[in-house]
């Protein structure tokens, strides 16, 4: 008995002696669970970064389970959460990143300020502690970067170790502190290569005529530079590249078509929908709606329209406008091949990141070479992103100048270049990825 | 000199039997030249059909030179021809053949009435004897048909031996006698993979939306009912499909609105931009221009844009619009190979006709079957053809009923099959074929 007594007592000191090295190990190398989410208006390379953050997450021996945000942060608010371990089959990651929009929704959702939005995140706190969530992501534009540094401040004021890194998305193209936004490329080659086609649409009949385009970009107007890419890879059109970064001057509008017209017969204007006047209203303003989203910016619409109105009155030609609307945010079909994979990469280098230690950051692109094209993949504090706009800088902004096209060329080439293959079914259809819950 | 004589003699006697003989083979295999012309609205696939004419005339012992009218009709008036030999060469014949639009360029002209328009034939006339013109080809839809039946009947008064074919083209599919036209293929194509991607994007948000898309198609259905397709093909969306040939009803639509959102968020209605009312009314006629072309067919646009005022009055929630515009009709880059290919054939079987003695003839499909697709060429008498509208039948009209369904996608389906691969540049964007004159 007393010997036995003995025989046990051993097992229990190597017990401890296990115990307490483990523990050590495990407070050296703890596993938490990944959450991402995606916010804001879509984009043909926000799935990509998702499968990133996902492949690189359960690759991850600090990563335990990996999940999904339904509808962003106000998933999050309902513990809307899916387990996303299917992106282990290489099957699953490339049909999500060649998928355009969320795959786990969006929402515009406003985290509201300290102390008085308290509640929110409380309600946040414990869902990432139901879910031992110990990093977070969130693949968005301006608005989800301030939601990535509020989140960052709060959780760093708890006692939770939670790592929050912020994923660039935007077709604007109008963060700062990144060369450029995964997204921005792909809507870049759909615009090229469209306004391309519509080149030759709008040019067969001898007749005086003006097509003007309104083309996506709030307040910056890269995605009109980029419409502008026909032009600037040597074409003659668009003839007018009106950006938001320049007040727009309506006579100088009417009187430069004039002019175009004693050398040519179709004359194409791409656009910005955020063009204002040198007071700073938005053109044609009195015909808009005034209706403005959650974020108070006004939802525009109409400057391509009201422009028609003008042209049609003031010269008198055959005249149509066209508003690319969404489909310049969703063609995965135009998809371009450098924008899903720097899309990929940001997905993954966000949760290297994190990992490492990292939090409040974004995600950037330091851009090292334009030939060959060479960018780092580095952080940035996101307190220095949000809510601030990058615009169409002055060396780039006048399409009449052969400097500046050449500076947009050196610029934009290489985003657009190579097109993304997607799988296709048997009727010759794109495949896209589907949530379990939403296949039917 | 009596001998000499005598021998000049004998020789002048085989100078005539030679003559005698060589115009015998002559009226045999009489040599002219060929003329091709475009008309009507663009395409993705009407310079395949132009690439097929031009290179079946170049092959053909029948055909000397092989000319095109620059702008249709008009450019005969004109005078304006330029020979096209180079699309002997294989690798402008395939640049043609990829490129949207007109290389051509086109016109909206109708013919006048004889014989008070008799001077207008006359120039014609007086253009092909001037080029010894002896086939002519156009390429177009209803309208240009009109002006293929005009000219035929005014060749067959005169003692010129003129065959004149029309080669359809019109994505709107509205030809009669034909299972379907070159250039609606690929429309359908493009509509099914741009809704599809549209599907994705307003599916992204937890909160109520509707999207309306306008699709082109004045008097038919059959481009709204390609952009049913992902529908067709086993999806659940597009939730509402409003053709033309069903009068509309305003406050069914609203109806059908309220009871789709009991089980999904984000309904989306693809629309005609010609839905009328049960009186025969465009719907939302208040809100049009007014304006007529040429053929007295009003110009058509807003009826999305009316039903999205309607929706957001009467219902409430968030509603868009978006106008395919000309996007859907030059969108090369999502060309069907099956409709490229068709087209191909059927300029080829418009000159082969034409040199077996046909006139006054369109290329028409005829469907052997569906699975495996088969289609038989052959031609009509245009004037049974031309200023006819075919309609989408009662059987493929009800996107509700499986039946309907699945009669569109027999009938849909062979039609969009293969993407074309168009040739890019090195900057991966697609090259087009141009006019020497063009050429900068």
């Amino acid at each position: 008995m007393y010997f036995a007594w003995l025989h046990l007592d051993a097992n229990y000191v190597i017990l401890f002696l296990t115990y307490y090295f483990m523990n050590g190990v495990l407070l050296e190398m703890e596993v938490k669970n990944l959450l991402v989410g995606q916010s804001g208006g879509p984009s043909a390379a926000i799935n990509a970064s998702l499968a990133g953050v996902l492949a690189e997450g359960i690759a991850s021996v600090r990563i335990g389970k990996v999940y999904g945000a339904v509808n962003g942060i106000v998933g999050v608010l309902r513990g809307d959460l899916v387990e996303m371990n299917d992106i282990a089959d290489e099957k699953q990651f490339q049909l999500l990143k060649h998928t355009p929009a969320m795959a786990l929704g969006s929402c515009r959702h406003k985290l509201p300020q300290l102390p008085e939005g308290l509640s929110e995140y409380q309600k946040i706190e414990a869902v990432f502690r139901e879910y031992n969530i110990g990093y977070f992501f969130y693949i968005g534009g301006n608005d989800s970067m301030d939601t990535v540094d509020k989140l960052s401040r709060y959780f760093s004021s708890t006692d939770m170790d939670v790592r929050i890194i912020g994923v660039p998305k935007t077709i604007d193209n109008d963060l700062v502190e990144t060369d450029h936004t995964p997204g921005f490329g792909s809507a870049a080659r759909y615009l090229a290569v469209t306004v391309d086609e519509i080149i030759r649409d709008t040019s067969i009949y001898p007749t005086k005529s003006v097509t003007i385009m309104e083309i996506m970009g709030r307040d910056s107007g890269w995605l009109t530079l980029a419409a502008a890419l026909p032009r600037i890879l040597g074409g003659s059109k668009p003839d007018i590249v009106a950006l938001p970064e320049v007040p727009f001057e309506e006579n100088a509008f009417l009187e430069r078509i004039r002019r175009l017209f004693d050398h040519t017969n179709n004359v194409i204007a791409v656009v910005s929908e955020g063009l204002r006047d040198k007071t700073g209203s938005y053109v044609g303003q009195g015909a808009k709606s005034g209706v403005t989203d959650i974020f108070g910016h006004q939802y525009l619409s109409g400057v391509g329209k009201y422009l028609e109105t003008v042209v049609r009155e003031q010269i008198g030609c055959k005249v149509r406008s066209i508003e690319v609307n969404l489909m310049q945010r969703c063609a995965a079909h135009l998809a371009s091949q450098t924008d899903l994979d720097e899309a990929e990469s940001a997905g993954r280098e966000a949760v290297r990141r994190a990992v490492a230690g990292a939090t409040d950051e974004m995600v950037v692109f330091h851009r090292i070479s334009d030939q060959p094209y060479q960018i780092e993949i580095t952080g940035k504090p996101v307190s220095q992103i949000a809510n601030q706009v990058r615009t169409v800088p002055p060396q780039m902004r006048d399409m009449n100048d052969p400097v500046c096209r050449e500076n947009a060329k050196r610029y934009l080439l290489p985003l657009i270049r190579g097109c993304a293959e997607q799988e296709k079914d048997e009727n010759g259809m794109p495949r896209f990825y589907l949530l379990e819950r939403h296949k039917s």
